[in-house]
């Protein structure tokens, strides 16, 4: 058979153009071809990384569809407010939605699971559960009720801590601070004695600098460097605890997704997981040089969090899970069963391949660069 | 120039049919619109991963082209032998193939590193290289001599140390072995005293039972329980020094490509992405039920490598890279000069956050599971 080339197709179209003046019933078809939804986000216009990561996904389901399905993004606050992304999915006052599910906490508790839960499963295991452990089926089940489909679309990996203001020594410096800390991280950090917040990304800035909040985490060095964080305070915690690998989400419509011709909502789910792949990897590559400019250029101050602090937020972890099990709504209770099945048998694996290489790395040996 | 799409296809053909009774000319156009491709790979047929991801790869694109490009894909030997499939797309006997790069070493040395090097990167650190920090640019411009274009479409994170015959307590114990080992990390083993053999995946088996070789690494606890080695060995080694996260690649006929319209090549990226991303998941989903099996049902001991045999393999590792640094081709010094610039930059980062979390997990805290 011969191969298709351009010239074939633009042939093809010549000679339905030439039909359409002997037949007008394609001409209706081409007209409704070409869609334009709405998909909202959480994040601020152009921030690196997740903004840029929803514009991106957008561009590839547009310019995939051949322009049959147009996608165009809304910053935060530009049709509906941060945070307030699922409702207007559920509600179809936009048809899509680039988000974190653990800001719909006021749903059900179990819509963090597919964010991330402190101390819970890294990008990578995040992945395997999602795609091949049960958590995709989990998660249609949730979002069922709500008339929203959900895929992963993005990761930002490993976050740091956060940005404090005074510097942690003990345990006990955690106690009376005021955080910023969504999800689950958030119940944790209660339980420590910490008055959590919840504001939108770009909202942060301000609470730190007038003072309405001791310290915040948002994401890592290539987002915390776009937002300005170090120019408040220089002390930069690692590592991540809540936010071991926190998956993004693509929401979509159930109903308006169900208009779509198969190919397209097939299409979605081929270029979610595209963008799943290729926004871990920005993040890794351009934590590393933000990272650097922080610290050149900023004098930003990395630090760990002592032992003590990480155990007791891991006993604290421990025990937001152990509540999550026993008391949660039956649908989360089911996740959370599911999740923690799953978290003790990838680590397993985890500790003897990735866990194990990247020590055996850090062993002293000479190597180049 | 409206950019074409399924729909305006079928419409097209709809009207085009009707025309044919005023035209002739669109008729052969339209039987040109199914191409069909070929997808050689160096797998074989059905193996769990690998494998059964090229095929996902190859429905991926076939699907969401609307059937305009089919590909089939021929597992190794059925169109050509395994570990040749770099000469069978370069003279266009396939259009396709889903492959390792460090198969053509005969090529150029610098093909490993797209797939992996002994201490180098892990699979999130690989993605963040290629996609961010310059590997895909270094890529096209060493397969462009020969006519490949290449895209990562998978990953086995890291890889298991392999199965060895006999117990290795020591660095002296590896010298004489007779080791299965491709790529680089052969020749690490090499200078350890080791004699290193490359042959596929399918004829490992039959290599380690008939005692022609006394060890051989291949991937990891899934495709390793698929291809029987406990029958013939217990002793199974981690961590995968030489493969923490082996990239497989996608590799297209440049002369073909360049006749797809530029929908379909966007969708091949596209496509290949999503492997990407699918593929480790699989892996890291799989790996850890498959390890149980072995151990439960197979007796398979798990074992880790002496820090000594670690540390002198780092060494090693250090010492193939620099001779590649000092004595590598052009093209090979030009991409080991980027990657071991990335290396340094990337594990800065890597080391507080990834590593900094699974080892952070590590700590005897309580948590349900």
């Amino acid at each position: 058979m011969k191969k298709l080339n351009r010239r074939d197709l633009i042939a093809g179209a010549a000679a339905a153009s030439a039909a359409a003046a002997v037949s007008t019933i394609a001409k209706p078809a081409l007209a409704q071809s070409r869609l334009e939804w709405k998909m909202v986000t959480s994040w601020p216009k152009g921030l690196p990384g997740l903004g840029t990561g929803a514009e991106r996904l957008a561009k590839r389901i547009t310019d995939l569809s051949g322009g049959r399905l147009n996608i165009k993004v809304y910053s935060a606050g530009e049709l509906v407010p941060a945070l307030q992304c699922f409702d207007a999915v559920a509600n179809g006052t936009a048809e899509m939605a680039h988000d974190a599910s653990y800001y719909h906490l006021s749903k059900s508790l179990g819509t963090a699971f597919f964010t991330a839960v402190p101390f819970g499963l890294n990008a990578a295991e995040l992945n395997a559960w999602v795609y091949f452990g049960g958590g995709q089926e989990l998660w249609d089940n949730l979002y069922n009720d709500f008339g929203i489909q959900a895929y992963l679309a993005g990761n930002t990996g490993v976050q740091m801590a956060g940005w404090y203001r005074k510097e942690i020594k003990s345990l006990d410096d955690m106690k009376g601070l005021k955080f910023r800390m969504p999800g689950q991280g958030g119940d944790v950090l209660r339980k420590l004695g910490v008055t959590v917040v919840n504001v939108a990304g770009g909202e942060i800035f301000a609470n730190l600098q007038s003072g309405a909040i001791d310290g915040a985490e948002w994401v890592g060095p290539y987002n915390d460097l776009a937002l300005g964080f170090y120019k408040v305070t220089k002390f930069y915690y690692w590592p991540g605890f809540h936010e071991p690998g926190a998956g993004l989400e693509c929401m979509i419509n159930k109903s308006k997704l169900s208009t779509l011709p198969k190919d397209l909502q097939e299409l979605i789910v081929n270029c979610c997981h595209a963008e799943n792949d290729a926004m871990l990897a920005e993040f890794n590559a351009r934590n590393g040089e933000a990272l650097e400019t922080l610290i050149r250029q900023h004098g930003v101050q990395l630090k760990q969090l002592p032992r003590d602090v990480l155990e007791g937020i891991g006993n604290a972890s421990g025990e937001v899970m152990q509540e999550l099990l026993d008391k949660g709504d039956t649908k989360t209770k089911n996740i959370a069963t599911n999740f923690v099945k799953f978290r003790t048998n990838i680590r397993r694996w985890t500790q003897i391949s990735d866990q194990a290489f990247v020590n055996a790395r850090s062993l002293n040996f000479k190597y180049p660069g």
